[in-house]
């Protein structure tokens, strides 16, 4: 594995599960990574990627350096050819072909703005540290997906599936925020690469970009989508066509006990953190059916997976 | 020890004293957190606590994972019920869990507000954790108590003191701002749980809760306290009774050398940071009678000792 | 070495950089410091210099603590004598005292605030450290130095010189802001003790301290200057004599290609970050002749050779 990017730099999905379930037993390589350092970039807040990931990573003997980069270091410029006159004062050019002489895996973290759909597509943080950096590129979430999330996803529905190919429904849940499509996205591409019969549910309007739904059958009838579902994966998004816009702020998609109540005792799951009895009920995060802690604790293993990978490329 | 928020975690304080003692002759056991994690959360700014409890932690071999909760993370909410649509976006009750996915041990520092009483009195933050964690959790200052200060105050004393019991006396400093009560909290409790002749002096309206001092003999005028003194803990708080209120500025309670003289020759402690010619003169801080390095040294032992025993656990 | 604040702390420059060359080769001290602890102390902005000294402390066996001291921490007061009754909570006696129990080496950044010239002469921090701690200071940039880097460029030009005395030049560059004298001083020093034919070129109002250009000539005419070096460091800096002023906003002395052709094929270097197409064009930084990637992956061995000394000690 080269970078750890986007979901298609993994070469061998069920391989890559394997391991990070035979990890999650037992840390079988605690000296991969001696003399090896992760440098960590923050352009946004983190608790459980940045946590996990650091955690993967000294489990693997790896050194780890951490930055918020806003505050810590330089403000970077990405522009090309740019007269940096701005209050930019350091190139990606030079910072990525820098960070690349201090560490082995540079990983990143850098939401979209949700202002500007192309700029935000265009991915620039991301691609900017792929084009410039020397070393393998680690995605901590960017502004169109989260793959360290979506393995951890793929690795929880692996684990706790009682049916080979089971039901999984992603569901929209409103939220008082704009918030990024980069969960749903890495998600909905994981799912497709899954044996699993996967259906979203959204209410009009929160239709997600069509080159990552593809054909994914999409029902915009939350009790219908919710029958039998054996996993569902709550989570908001804003608008992708009314490209950052919250077009709706009434409760009626929270994910609450009434819901449970249509699917096949469902597993409910969440990349937290969650806005409780908005997103999902306390009634459902506090029962049994919730495998959100779970589902967070699996963050290392799916990050340790795929640090593995890059330290053995 | 299951967990180290109040001095009442203790179990037998002789025992936990020599053996911080014996940690600071000789690093007896720099494996025992091998592979084991501490996550250190920060609510407020740190010097002391901060650098030795990571520095203790990886004596002990522990890793050690560092966060500003507010900038590095989201901001926590702490009501249980609530429908989370302010600006605080993860609860306690996942942060709190995920966290023990992911640290072994976990240690908060979160100061009161000093505006609401019961609020404060409530130790919302670290009940929080304490409830939700499934590891133990190490209070590193709370609303109300700063017992690793205590432990370390208790090591100083029983190290450099010259009779079986010596005479302690907390007296009360003035200071610009609002301070909380947590270290002088913490210093009468333990000094209660010591074989010490122990006075507290300060200024009318500024009485500790009573519920902390008891029946601790409580004196108003600082020169018939300080008599024969042989340790002078000198600190500012707020008022208690008119809450978080300062209610004095003059310097009559400064401690200086005037002071030093109606001592023992007294040794003179303060927890730091410390506001010079306000809080302790300049001519007390800068002669041998001062002890307050040698006691922000015993910080790291303290933390080391309280750390094994959380870790054998 | 008992500090590393100037370059009159080095005792034998050839030996220094020797070192730093073979720990290029060949980590050869991988546990000389085992059991130590860096504390790095962040009053600005950093990422070569944090990063790599990070990197060179692990490098050998250390721990590292980062503190970003205004944010983390509490604000230093730094007058003697003072009462403290000013946002300042912790004075540098008692905190440079309190880190030297914590750490086994304190390295410190702290920039001058350009507005009064004697005040950021008289290096209070990196001072108030020195006199106040009772470990060794390393100087991670201060008011009028940037030793580390300057080590650093001495070994680029040890590494890539062709000729045994090659032509050095430092030449000013326009910059929107206004930027400290740290590094052209610490570049001129290092030049002295170097056997090169070193030259300053910068526009009329723009020369350093005298004390520290000695009688290294310094030509205004840029294009004369760059006849035959075989090493341009381009860098900004603000007027000196009109202290902290920046006297012109015209780009006449950026580095091009053009200026580029009147050398003799030189090497690039600047310590960056570093604005393009203001201080160096694109087409002279995306040119074989840029060394500024080379030369920041030497700041790790550079600040490795000098730790080594530091711990030897």
């Amino acid at each position: 594995m080269k970078n750890y990017i986007n979901l298609s730099d993994i070469e061998d999905l069920p391989e890559l599960l394997e391991d990070a379930l035979k990890l999650k037993e037992h840390n079988s390589d605690p000296e991969l990574g001696k003399g090896k350092t992760l440098g960590m970039l923050f352009f946004n807040p983190s608790l459980r990627t940045r946590l996990s990931t650091e955690k993967a990573a000294k489990l693997l003997g790896m050194e780890v350096m951490v930055m918020n980069v806003n505050s810590d270091g330089w403000a970077l410029e990405f522009e090309d050819g740019v007269v940096m006159d701005s209050n930019k004062a350091e190139h990606i050019k030079e910072g990525a072909a820098v960070l690349s002489q201090y560490c082995d895996i540079i990983a990143v973290r850098a939401f979209p703005e949700l202002k500007d759909k192309d700029k935000d597509n265009a991915e620039m943080v991301m691609n900017g540290f792929k084009e410039y950096a020397s070393v393998p590129i680690l995605n901590l979430e960017s502004a169109t997906g989260h793959p360290l999330q979506a393995l951890t996803d793929a690795l929880t529905i692996l684990e706790l599936k009682q049916v080979k190919r089971p039901k999984v429904v992603l569901t929209w849940a409103p939220h008082p925020r704009a918030l990024p499509h980069a969960v749903p996205n890495s998600f909905v591409e994981m799912m497709q690469k899954m044996d699993v019969d996967f259906t979203i549910t959204h209410p009009v309007g929160y239709e997600l970009n069509s080159d990552v739904t593809k054909d994914t059958p999409i029902i915009h009838d939350q009790e219908e989508a919710l029958k039998d579902a054996d996993f569902v994966y709550v989570k908001n998004w804003s608008s992708y066509e009314h490209y950052g816009d919250v077009l709706r702020a009434d409760n009626a998609w929270t994910f609450n006990l009434e819901k449970l109540q249509h699917t096949n005792n469902a597993r409910v799951m969440h990349c937290l953190p969650v806005r409780r009895n908005i997103v999902i009920a306390d009634e459902v995060l506090d029962s049994d059916n919730s495998v959100v802690i779970h589902q967070a604790n699996n963050r290392t293993f799916a990050a340790q997976a795929v640090l593995k990978k890059l330290l053995k490329n």
